[in-house]
């Protein structure tokens, strides 16, 4: 099953656009789920899966939704969770050690963006724009102090996420929040796939027509049940939250000569069976 | 003008009990403010100053409150922002240069507690809890790409806070926050005292009866106006947000040898003005 969250005019006006859940069919239509404004607020509900699945609301095909339509599917999850250095083949080639632990930051919402929403570079911080792709863990029950097995069950699903990161900011101290946390530059969707099963297959990151990160998703030193019960460890973790689950190789600021997002470029960030995301990147007018 | 949220049945019950925001005026008397569960909820309206000044509903005498009655004046924040390393005269004393840019981390909102809460110390991450007495701007208006003018005029005013951290947690890896963040291990409060003037005078933590930080409040690299600019141009800071600027020296972990809280303490935070959080520290049942 397929969850997504539609907006219901374009962005950008002096309120934010109102919105609606919808489960998306294959037969390429998107059913509106009736009482939820989006799929962060279906999950608050205990029978979110009986909800979804059975929903009859107004129904749109795919094909005439424009890419506007798209929010995050989660427009505002309480928390997102991001994990540093997670994945092994990269760690190793760089000469490291596995981790013992988990590196954890912050995201606050204000970054999010929908799936095909153009990134914006902010004018004042447009030199040193990084891409970062990603797998995203939505959570899908409260989530306190579990062991991995029942961590594993807390998931709703997965989605792609791009931790657009500012690499600038990010080194300015030795904290990370402040380059990882501009308003709307993270993209997320385009749709929640609600499954018990872990990804498995590849994530691919591309800058217009190069790929730039390529890996298989199944090489995360600490996998989505353990990331889970890691977090619960320390604090609650609600439906609708999110962790972001690290980013392999690839990405521009460790390249030589470094190499950084600039007005033109399309971003597209996919992971085998969970979809794309496709983001113009443009000059803040 | 202080402002307060008062829980209406003592906490630890099936759901988080209701609360309402105060007004707390001088001759020791709590005077509801109609429609405002909290203080968030509070600051949300834009003309909240004047909701405040001239609220009428059911009055409390002070002196008939539990402890258990003060809730974190904004229970659960959209975002805190916490600061690191902005104690002119600590930073100086450890031999290290003044910072050019703040050092931020995040705090979720689940660490709250309220100013007269226990401490329950995690079993899992009871070994080197620590103090960081700090003053808390509390942000009272939509706060985006401010200069330090119109920032300063955005704050609602302050509170005190303890970013009380899990020291072996902060350093398990190069990220700080998983440390600063566990469940119900926050306090902060008692009120928002609201003013336009920025604090002065002292802000104190004492372990027992004995002062463990002191210094003045006006030492501070990047003050209030300054926090709120700076992070105002990295996203937007919405009313009830918090940031929690920074702790002075006198932390137990940087003590020979280091020093922790323990079952038994009673831990006391006060900033001139600002009121005092006063939180018995105790083993996880």
């Amino acid at each position: 099953m397929r969850l997504g969250t539609l907006r219901l005019a374009a962005p950008g006006g002096p309120t934010p656009a109102a919105t609606v859940a919808v489960r998306i069919d294959s037969d390429a239509v998107a059913v509106e789920i009736p009482g939820a404004v989006d799929v962060g607020a279906l999950l608050a509900a205990p029978d979110w899966r009986e909800r979804a699945a059975s929903a009859g609301g107004p129904r749109r095909a795919l094909a005439d939704l424009e890419p506007w339509a798209w929010a995050p599917p989660v427009p505002r999850p309480s928390k997102i969770v991001c994990v540093g250095l997670n994945y092994r083949n990269h760690i190793l080639e760089m000469g490291r050690d596995l981790p013992e632990h988990p590196t954890l930051f912050a995201k606050y919402p204000e970054a999010l963006i929908g799936p095909y929403d153009p990134i914006v570079l902010p004018a004042h911080a447009a030199d040193a724009v990084d891409w970062e792709g990603e797998v995203a863990v939505v959570v899908g029950a409260t989530a306190r102090r579990l062991d991995e097995a029942a961590a594993a069950a807390a998931i709703a699903g997965y989605a792609v996420l791009n931790d657009v990161t500012m690499r600038d900011y990010q080194y300015r101290t030795a904290q990370w929040l402040q380059g990882k946390t501009f308003e709307a530059t993270t993209p997320f969707g385009p749709w929640l796939t609600v499954t018990d099963a872990p990804p498995a297959g590849e994530l691919r990151t591309v800058v217009d027509d190069e790929q730039v990160q390529h890996t298989p998703v199944d090489d995360m030193v600490f996998g989505p049940a353990a990331l889970v019960a890691y977090v619960s460890q320390i604090l609650t973790l609600h439906p609708g939250d999110v962790i972001a689950t690290g980013t392999p190789g690839g990405v521009g600021h460790a390249r030589t000569p470094p190499r950084y997002l600039r007005p033109g470029h399309t971003l597209t960030t996919s992971v085998t069976g969970l979809g794309e995301l496709r983001n113009d990147v443009v000059a803040e007018a």
